[in-house]
């Protein structure tokens, strides 16, 4: 009865569905303060209080029908030029309004580029690991998926890189800060990145596009600095979203950055915002628009995640865990003591530890951990991680 | 540069883009109030107060990781409850929370119908005239749109509609009340438009289904009733938009009803869930979601647009102008004095009249004039429908 493009997702649906179940059981059985569930990426620090002040302001004083109307499907013209205005003072850019368009949430976001710039079999690059939905995105516009291997540090394999690059080649997906690794892609990586896609543009005399996936920009610690890729080559899209930075996830609201050196810009930006249309996105929530352009540049206290991570990164490894030390975003990259990573998973839960297997990222051996969760839930946790690794001692 | 998909929507857009133009052009020359825009669909009602009130209550007393935060891709549990009991005490349907899934506007609801039902060469039938948007949404899913006449009340015509039924037929989009005639099709019609569906259903050994998207359920006249039409066909999907009942076209918000009575519901149900969340919605918006929640069952003051209709409806056919009576949504359709309406569209706008042409719906020779506008500029307009009229006077 259903599509043949949806019936494997319906299939393994039913898996990640029943790991929500047994989570619920856990539940239950031992109560939520005993269940240490690391599974999910849903912020746990409150949005600032400039939404909340922001939004009554709106509502008090904003006529009623500009608010919730209607607008240009690429967004409020005001709050467009607010976003580019602060980009601009942010990262010394010089955008205006003509080169944003705000979209419902980074999902959208790269649905709406994709949309507007692959054909059936084109092919879009993925470095492992990576966000497991960029499959379905891609597939959505009958492109091919290539991914690309990594280093020890995370980092994208250039070699492997080049070597993927075809004549069908059309994008590039970069996550950065990374979900799941918490890798952070440097200048360094950035720089060699852009030159071999010029190389090969020259090369295949074609464009090829970076969709630069953005939302866990603010969130890096140790003073990394995550590139603002537009600077580095000009055939970038940035798809930002404030889900993480305003911890407003299920609001839906997000921008696509075009910038004019980017070639046929016009053509693009129009395409993009048409698709934003016919994709049945129409435009981004018209009252979380606003409230963007009221406060843009706010965040919710993101220190949080920094004590968080600390906490996590240094009480596993004290236990004798291998793990990379995240960079930036809220997920720790755990090595699995054994290699068939799920079956350690497995065996967690019976600890109350819910993890999320590394085989969701093309990166088996690995389990993330999210911690965007209660500080205190954490430390809790660490000694049931303490004996859930004494099964594995020599 | 953009894809080949997008390459004639872009091409087609610099069209109406230039009318949007003229429209601004007129409107700098003449003063604003002037200029007679019958172009746009967007309400014109203020929201009720219930909206802010609601808003600022759950701003105010609501957990803000849970108001702004990540839900099930189908919504809230709590707001589909609501949103289900509402139907059952309006409809005496018996949903419940699941049959509901909360979606991104109708435009929203319809795409990740499709996209759970729709494979490549599928066919979809549609009845003239009708929302332009259809064909780009039945194009995102690779499938082949399929037009159906109507008759002199703007009803389909079921003798063709029958003959267009062919083995590759998976769904028909009905859209009651219609946007631009006006029409409402009544019991008698959805009853024969379901024993046509279920003869062939029956014929060719296959489920056929109908998507109802019905964004101007409430705004009917002289007494019309909408059939609720799970209740005349079981593989019926409801797409519902709360932009025109509560005035909030911007905030993309409404749901997809999904009965028990569909074939595979179940599946489906997940399919179309799963839809929300790969193409790039992942949820209806959650501030919103927690609106409708709270106020399910208010509308704006829909008064207004029945005063709107006499009132331009009178005052067109006075002049002498053949339209028909709308019997619902916010816009009428008028027979163009001329065979081609498009002359006739170029022709008003020298009396600072803006309309659309019905070949952008199909429906050459006719004109659409959405009435969802201030009473004034109506009565102020009817001159200048006079004198425009008198161009074509014998």
């Amino acid at each position: 009865m259903i599509s043949k493009s949806m019936e494997n997702l319906v299939k393994n649906n039913s898996v990640i569905r029943q790991m929500f179940e047994e989570g619920k059981i856990l539940s239950q059985k031992y109560g939520k303060e005993n269940v240490f569930d690391f599974s999910l990426g849903n912020p746990s620090i409150n949005p600032p209080v400039d939404v909340d002040n922001a939004i009554i302001k709106l509502i008090m004083n904003e006529n009623k029908l500009d608010l919730h109307g209607y607008m240009s499907n690429s967004g409020y013209d005001d709050v467009r030029e607010n976003v580019a205005k602060y980009l601009n003072n942010e990262f010394n850019t010089s955008f205006n309004k003509n080169n944003i368009i705000m979209c419902t949430g980074a999902a959208g976001g790269i649905n709406i580029v994709l949309k507007s710039i692959i054909d059936k079999d084109d092919e879009v690059i993925v470095f492992r690991p990576y966000f497991m939905e960029y499959r379905n995105y891609i597939a959505n516009y009958n492109g091919k998926f290539v991914e690309v291997d990594f280093d020890n540090q995370f980092n994208p394999d250039l070699e492997d890189f080049k070597n993927k690059i075809t004549k069908k080649t059309r994008a590039i997906i970069i996550n950065n800060p990374n979900n799941p690794s918490g890798a952070v892609y440097n200048e360094n990586i950035i720089k060699s990145i852009a030159k071999i896609l010029e190389e090969k543009e020259a090369e295949y005399g074609k464009d090829i596009f970076i969709i630069s996936d953005e939302p866990y920009r603010e969130i890096v610690y140790d003073g990394e600095i995550v590139p603002y890729i537009t600077k580095y080559y000009n055939n970038t899209f940035v798809v930002y979203s404030f889900s993480k930075s305003l911890s407003l996830p299920g609001e839906r609201i997000g921008y696509v950055v075009i910038p004019d050196e980017m070639n046929d810009k016009e053509n693009i930006f129009e395409a993009v915002t048409i698709a934003n249309r016919i994709l049945g996105f129409v435009n981004a929530p018209s009252l979380m628009q606003k409230l963007i352009g009221k406060i843009i540049g706010k965040t919710a206290d993101l220190n949080e995640y920094k004590k968080n991570r600390d906490l996590l990164y240094n009480g596993l490894t004290q236990i004798g865990y291998e793990a990379f030390k995240p960079k930036g975003a809220f997920y720790l990259f755990l090595k699995s003591p054994i290699e068939d990573e799920k079956e350690f998973c497995n065996k967690a839960k019976e600890y109350n530890i819910l993890m999320v297997p590394g085989s969701s990222f093309a990166c088996p051996g690995y389990v993330r951990l999210s911690y965007c969760i209660d500080s205190n839930m954490i430390e809790r946790s660490l000694n049931r991680f303490k004996e859930l690794f004494s099964c594995y001692k020599l």
